[in-house]
């Protein structure tokens, strides 16, 4: 089996769980409320040093999970997909585990094995649904300390994530001065600008408005909200691309919907058409296949969409006073900040606000931004342009960017990467 | 009561009928199938001269209707909203109605009057629905040609029209050269990137997903889906501002939901919040109460909304050699196309596309860029900043471009506007 596995890859990995906050000692959240217990789901790749000076805790995003790298047992790996990080984790890579402990967990209020809405409530003997507390990105990262904690670490070498695990990372940073020895925000925001919560809020909507919502309360129904939640991954699906890579991945191909003809490409015009939805768009295809992806595949909670899209509204590092200058006076880590030209999600200018308010710190800051035809999702995707026909393919500079950062920050002073645009 | 009229006004209009396309002599559609009786609601402005040489055809976009300018009997000035384009159609206002006759009817395919989906079929009795056949820009455009020969009028002064109007105002270019004199397409395309197309999938997703739409039958039943169609509506909303519009008007203000207190905003953290939905954003209600407005004031009909974003969705005026110069070969018209650097719905680039290809056959063409915070909502805003306090306002320069444009093209040969980047 193991000759099977790609080069660089961490190979196969077993999911963990913690377990914490037990009552009467659950965790108490911004809220006001409390948490209790909370498990875990954490992977680990490469080993912990000595000195316990070598562990990078690496952050999901909204809708992922611990399993960053490698393969879960009895997968395929010349078949099955690895973890959602995997380009970037294992022996040679960016985080390189031949040298960094590398630690992922899954946040609170997900539905990938730790604690969230889907999660039996022990008050009450049946699943949260909505009655599950309303966490804030603080609240996840705290429950992580526990982890790091509980794994005997004392400080994390680096925090590092996209987008919501960018929110994670800047959390880290403000709330445990002492505990990160640098941070690296991908593609993210010191806080959601409206138009952000906008998006978030129709897919809320979307989930709400599906009559199988059932006020949350669907666990064990057999039936889930599953048209709502499609809605809401397609809204997403719209924001992680650019208009360019619509345009290069779609242009305007049409085809007729499969119920109608089930041929091939198809020009508008040919043949009768008699119904609205039977002229479709290949994005219209494509987007139609992520929700279904996202609601059959990896079956997304609908309860954990809400609670963690409302997480990401909420979150403001600025608070309390409102300065983001003043939210970062405590902030000893180094930083690197990274962004992506076509990312209109998580534009540039997000990004330069959060190295104004470091460097007004005086702290170490290397800010870049990347040129990729990928949009948002740039930070999930190793190649810009994959290899074709025994051409070598044009890697995404992230990995490279990161790579000499943690060099840097492990042995000596920070140096701004190369390779894009100071930011 | 005349009294009380705003200055400019063209005062109060009636809605005119308009019928033709009489069983057996339906009209041909581009998807082949036939469509009769057609009815076309319009409303008129100013008076026809003696030279029928001095009507404007207004164009409405997606969600628009006849009504342009004014007030329908028995409203009050001084309490109702005009028509969607007043400030622009009045007498000394741009389309001056002392010196042309302005005529907006609404598309066939739309809800407000003009036969579309919920107009019943002669064929069954009943309302059309999903039956309702597939119609083009294209097919709009000569239905409104039926009217324009109806009223007697040879050649049209301009075709003007934002959005989808300025599809609509290309189309009329491009089908019939030599009946219109200028056009002024404003923030629109050539045709929908795949982004564009996205979002109204999105749209049309969300009403199709709703329990009550049962397959575009819901006339009579008392139920619409009206849960599907306030989330389409939003998303469409969130596309129509700017990002800096929405920072301005919103920023990241917070109130409780109306069921959870009631009180005015107030600050994350301040009380207990035990249900997700309990934390809201100014932009979030904004959203609701535009879904809201849109499916109980509007009374937009779902059906309509299909029928007409597909509509958009498949207009490519390219078609069908896929050159845009090409398909601009007979055209004759002058050309105003305005678009709005804050648009990143129908941004400039989409406007430059037209500019090119028109210069490409040596046509007579202005193309402004406006500067603006109001994003796509920008051509139908009067005020950049409306008068506060005793100031004047700063009016958008659109109305100015377009007044000058047609003196021009009145009387004098083209010369570019002034006011905006020429782009």
């Amino acid at each position: 089996m193991k000759a099977h596995l790609p080069q660089g890859s961490v190979g196969f990995v077993e999911e963990k769980r913690f377990v914490f906050a037990e009552p009467p000692h659950e965790m108490p959240l911004e809220s006001g409320q409390k948490l209790g217990p909370i498990v875990i789901v954490y992977e680990t790749y490469g080993k912990l040093d000595r000195e316990r000076s070598n562990a990078i805790l690496l952050l999901h995003a909204f809708s992922g999970s611990a399993h960053a790298a490698g393969f879960h047992p009895g997968e395929d790996p010349s078949k099955d997909k690895p973890g959602w990080w995997d380009f970037l984790v294992g022996p040679g890579r960016a985080l390189d585990t031949e040298k960094y402990f590398v630690i992922c967990s899954n946040v609170i209020g997900s539905c990938y094995g730790s604690t969230g809405p889907d999660s039996v409530n022990p008050g009450t003997g049946k699943p949260y649904g909505l009655s599950f507390p309303v966490v804030t990105v603080g609240d996840m990262v705290r429950a992580q300390r526990h982890l790091i904690d509980h794994l005997g670490i004392q400080r994390l070498l680096s925090v590092i994530g996209g987008s919501m695990g960018g929110m994670q990372a800047l959390q880290w940073a403000v709330d445990y001065p002492d505990r990160v020895a640098s941070a690296i925000p991908i593609a993210t925001t010191a806080r959601h600008s409206p138009q952000q919560i906008g998006f978030n809020h129709v897919g809320r909507a979307a989930i709400l408005s599906d009559i199988h919502f059932n006020g949350g309360d669907y666990y064990g129904t057999g039936k889930v909200p599953e048209r709502g939640l499609a809605v809401a991954r397609m809204v997403g699906f719209i924001t992680y691309l650019s208009d360019r890579k619509m345009h290069e991945k779609f242009g305007r191909m049409k085809q007729l919907a499969a119920k109608g003809g089930g041929a091939g490409p198809k020009k508008w015009g040919e043949g009768t058409i008699g119904y609205h939805s039977a002229i479709e768009f290949q994005v219209e295809s494509y987007l139609k296949h992520q929700g279904d992806v996202f609601v059959f595949d990896r079956k997304f909670d609908a309860n954990s969409y809400l609670c963690i899209t409302k997480a990401i509204d909420i979150f403001d590092i600025s608070e309390p006073s409102g300065y983001l200058a003043k939210a970062f006076s405590g902030v000893k880590a180094k930083f690197l900040i990274v962004s992506f030209d076509t990312d209109w999600l998580y534009p540039t200018y997000q990004s330069q606000e959060i190295r104004n308010a470091l460097l007004q710190n005086g702290l170490a800051v290397a800010c870049l931004e990347l040129s990729t035809i990928h949009g948002h999702d740039a930070f999930l995707i190793e190649y810009e342009k994959p290899p074709e026909g025994g051409k070598p393919g044009v890697k995404n500079k992230m990995a490279k960017v990161i790579a000499d950062f943690l060099a840097n920050v492990a042995s000596r002073p920070l140096k701004p990467g190369t390779g894009g645009t100071s930011c």
